[in-house]
């Protein structure tokens, strides 16, 4: 796995950010705080490149979110000293589906109540002339683990070249709170869900198997030198292969 | 003006479809009908590439919507054999404006609504296992005539390479109704909003200048051989280079 020189890195987000945002008309961002690692690693970073006063952090619950979602959210706004907003995403939700066919697939209401807050976070964004922060990592990035036109829907993506354990190691340099940090990771879009369950591997050895996949091009279908069994890479391998079309425009015809 | 020899146009796009539906796991789409051109020749075409049965009509009325839209998109549907399910999406919308300081403006409100079509839309094609049609026009996304992650989110864009003149004249080849070929195209997202109003500029003269400014590269500074007044080639131009960042993924940091 990759070695970063992380506070070298911290100050190049920095520079991508201010970068970035200092290019169109905006100054402020809006980010959404889930509670979650990536969430409070991006919006610290965007208080180191923007200021505290540029950041804004929304709080989008829905009636099943953990609790501790919230609270790991305010304390993560508390620590950077920034600003917040909660809209509760229920009634959006829940007038929807509350005519459809019973019972819906977790996926698919986990998948909608993500395209609800982007929904959300792109109006407050017009409302206060502010840039849509991505708060998507290069492991969720490279399997596919976001919800397309919802969470995976942003201005940029401040994070999106860091891995997930490289995200922890981050997180952990700029003070974000331990609390957040040592929890386990979960998309909370349902019960008990957590990503590692969700996706059949940890997340030490997914980081590994990717970095040797997509940036040391090694051919999983060699039986010498593999760090993991070749299930596993074949997994992962199905994981980026499947989720291709998500990163990716929809494509248009060429003339003929 | 580019001359399209349209009948070969035709059978490119319906190949293109076909071909991009076939890579997939899915069999069918599903398509928004607005009861505008750009919707009802889309769906045409999916139709010709897949079959009638694997294309299913969403009619997504909000409730100030025109009342010739539903009526059009419903006429479209019968002149192509196709099933439709209607969602009224006033309920989500209302929803969240409800708690929101009025008055909202239109373009807040307008780009919700088109967010709350997509989330629809998303569900629906993972209900039914059927991918997202776009419904984007060359013109529209050249100018950024379109809600980013709303009606600018699609599995693939089967008419995003053809000029808005270019979509009148296909829909009449493929016998799209007359009337909704010959009324004045409008998102609908507020009373009395036309697209010619809101770009200010007629689609013709548009068109026309966005052929020369993307494919004859003709450069708008020079004060010779222009069709068309500087100041239209300057405003089109600036119509493009804002809407730019709608064009693109979320830009991510490389490493240091």
């Amino acid at each position: 796995m990759r070695e970063l020189d992380l506070y070298r890195e911290v100050e190049h987000v920095s520079r991508f950010i201010s970068g970035y945002v200092g290019n169109t008309r905006c100054v402020k961002v809006v980010v959404g705080l889930s509670g979650g690692i990536d969430s409070s690693l991006s919006a610290a970073l965007c208080v180191k490149a923007l200021g505290r006063d540029n950041v804004l952090g929304v709080l989008l619950p829905y009636r099943t979110s953990h609790r501790d979602s919230a609270a790991d959210a305010l304390l993560l706004a508390k620590s950077l000293s920034i600003a917040t907003e909660t809209i509760d995403i229920s009634p959006m939700v829940d007038a929807y589906f509350c005519d459809v066919d019973l019972p819906i697939h977790p996926l698919r209401k986990g998948n909608f109540m993500a395209r609800m807050r982007m929904s959300v976070l792109y109006d407050l964004s017009a409302k206060h002339q502010a840039l849509v922060v991505g708060t998507c990592n290069r492991t969720e990035l490279l399997v596919g683990y976001f919800t397309q036109f919802g969470d995976g829907a942003s201005a940029f993506e401040p994070i999106g070249h860091l891995y997930k354990t490289e995200v922890w190691k981050m997180a952990k340099l700029l003070g974000v709170p331990e609390t957040i940090i040592s929890k386990t990771p979960t998309a909370d879009l349902w019960e008990g869900q957590t990503d590692e369950q969700e996706l059949g591997i940890s997340y030490p050895v997914l980081d590994e198997i990717l970095y040797e996949l997509t940036e040391l091009d090694m051919n999983p279908t060699a039986t010498e030198n593999l760090t993991h069994p070749q299930a596993m890479y074949d997994k992962v391998n199905n994981l980026i292969r499947n989720s291709e079309f998500k990163r990716h425009p929809a494509p248009i015809p060429e003339l003929d």
